[in-house]
């Protein structure tokens, strides 16, 4: 069962890999379970600084795998759901950073897109699906894609199910960053390294649920709001550390969140 | 009367055309209401699976008319309005593809912008006029165009009522496609023939509501909303013959709307 | 103390310039407040159309000034704020162009960012730098930044704190143009003369307050409060100058706001 969501640490950086490769790490809810259960560890582990999400062998996520979705129709479907919904990374207190490897598709797109950050291989082949299955823009993806590329290009993806490269994803203004595929997990580890050596583990947990939650808000709110999360970011000694090791231009040592 | 905007059907892609040539399209009352009782007819009518949309001649559309204009300049204008709004082409269940063929100004390029895709001619000329003729950003483009490309961007374009190419609009991520102008018309209908053939129309038909719809909501409550049309989908027959015609690796057959 | 802020006006266009170059235009209270003195006359003065703002030597502003943290953090910090917030230049009714000339940082890039357009030199360093220094993003940025480039770009910036170009910043869709830095004062002066010598003042003081605005409301919402807009606008003497210099094919004559 451990075995569903591979975990590894090293310098700060949790690597979570989803380990269906057989199926192209096609959802299931034991995974899904298990995927959560480590994210929220992950949140709570002092160790971690930040996570890098990716997928064993060929595919990222397939999507939701067929043999549920045939349990669905067939009306032989009997699991008891998850409470925590699809959106729970955007909730832990942690970057959650995705690194798409190859086919990500339907529900797999979901779990990508609302991870903080998307890096993707070039060649990796993306694709929304429902559209072509008879479904629809699942778990919240109508609301991500149209703040990350605007509303025409969330329609053509949504519509058309058509599949588009991690190229394509890049120059559409999906993801962070494309690159080949023997560099991705690399450049990803690098990225989230450096937020963990680097980056205020306090900030961080900050910034992450004002972006996510400045979604909601007016702008005059959303600087109210800034002001008091900054007055409480002056008591705390990652500002202290964080202004120090800058004048005395030496990498800081945050304490972790 | 019907000659001011032409329709044609093929493969289930309805192709309205704005038909003033000798106007550049400019709109007039009569011409609104003849464009949006053909959508009305297209959203009810089972065999019209996307709609084009394109101008005759050389323009797209160069804004309201002039007459018109001066009619309201004069206190001379005494039209009934449409009590349907201008954003009308958001609230049909099928896809509306723009086919901006050549000048596309003010008003014109409201009209564009609600639809749910956009191509261009990549030296089609755009602008959005208004500041240069004393007016303000009419009919919602104040609010379409900061979701497409940022508020900066929205602001150059509105404030300065520059003229752009479509090229350029491509660049700013204001359109999905800019081709030249002599295969404008036929990559929209091609697009929208895929949208016919392969995607299920009761799906289309909720995610273009979801995109427009979840601009206004939280992503908790989009992703709850999503669940719900999920289920609906379940038991809609698209769903049995979008996963029975993937795994037989044949062109599904979805009923109409 | 006036000369914390430089003003010239030119056919127009009145040019603002941080003016602590020997600390890269640090923020501090009397900077910011003679600023917004500046911009609050700008609003008035019938002789300015458009504004740009830009620094003093090698930077745009490098964030808050060191030793006002340090007060700070030392709790010697006893200045009465500035009543105004931070997004100030967003409710004057006339264009505020930033010309980011240099360094821009932290609370410095806040100031750019509620600009109505940003312009930069291609090789000017940006940075939020917040995450760094064990602060938030600060003042409505991360409000600002997710509606510029989406979330995934914004927490990018926001959680690295790492340093980009001007160059970059134009990639990654963060600012209008980038440009050599030996021509950017030049060519933000001249995009502002184009405002003040072709669009109505009257039509930018809405057309702004509209975009600013229309983040917070519906796309019906939106529509109807044009409506009100443009009837109103029908009523000016800058509709009729509109109308008739464009006929006339001559440059317009509008009265200033």
């Amino acid at each position: 069962m451990d075995e569903l969501v591979l975990s590894s640490l090293d310098q700060g950086v949790l690597t979570l890999t989803f380990n269906r490769p057989d199926r192209l790490n096609a959802w299931t809810d034991a995974l899904g379970r298990r995927y959560f259960d480590l994210l929220e560890e992950a949140g709570k582990d002092p160790g971690v600084r930040a996570v890098v999400v990716t997928g064993a062998g060929k595919g990222f996520c397939a999507g939701a795998d067929f043999e549920t979705l045939g349990a669905i129709q067939s009306g032989a479907y009997a699991e008891e759901p998850d409470p925590r919904p699809n959106t729970f990374p955007t909730t832990i207190g942690k970057p959650v950073v995705a690194a798409v490897n190859g086919a990500c598709a339907g529900l797999g797109m979901v779990h990508a897109l609302v991870c903080d950050l998307v890096f993707t291989a070039d060649d990796a082949k993306w694709t929304t699906a429902f559209a072509r299955r008879g479904l629809i823009a699942e778990y919240g993806l109508s609301w991500v894609l149209p703040r990350l590329v605007g509303q025409q290009r969330a329609m053509d993806l949504l519509l058309s199910g058509r599949v588009f490269s991690g190229a394509e994803a890049y120059e559409l203004g999906l993801v962070n960053r494309a690159v080949p595929a023997d560099r991705l997990l690399a450049e990803a580890q690098a990225y989230a390294r450096e937020l963990a050596a680097h980056s205020s583990p306090a900030s961080m947990a900050v910034i992450k649920r004002q972006v996510w939650h400045d979604w909601e808000v007016t702008l005059a709110e959303s600087a109210r709001t800034a002001i008091g999360e900054m007055l409480a970011s002056f008591g705390r000694p990652d500002f202290a550390e964080g202004v120090a090791s800058f004048l005395e231009r030496r990498p800081p040592r945050f304490p972790p969140l």
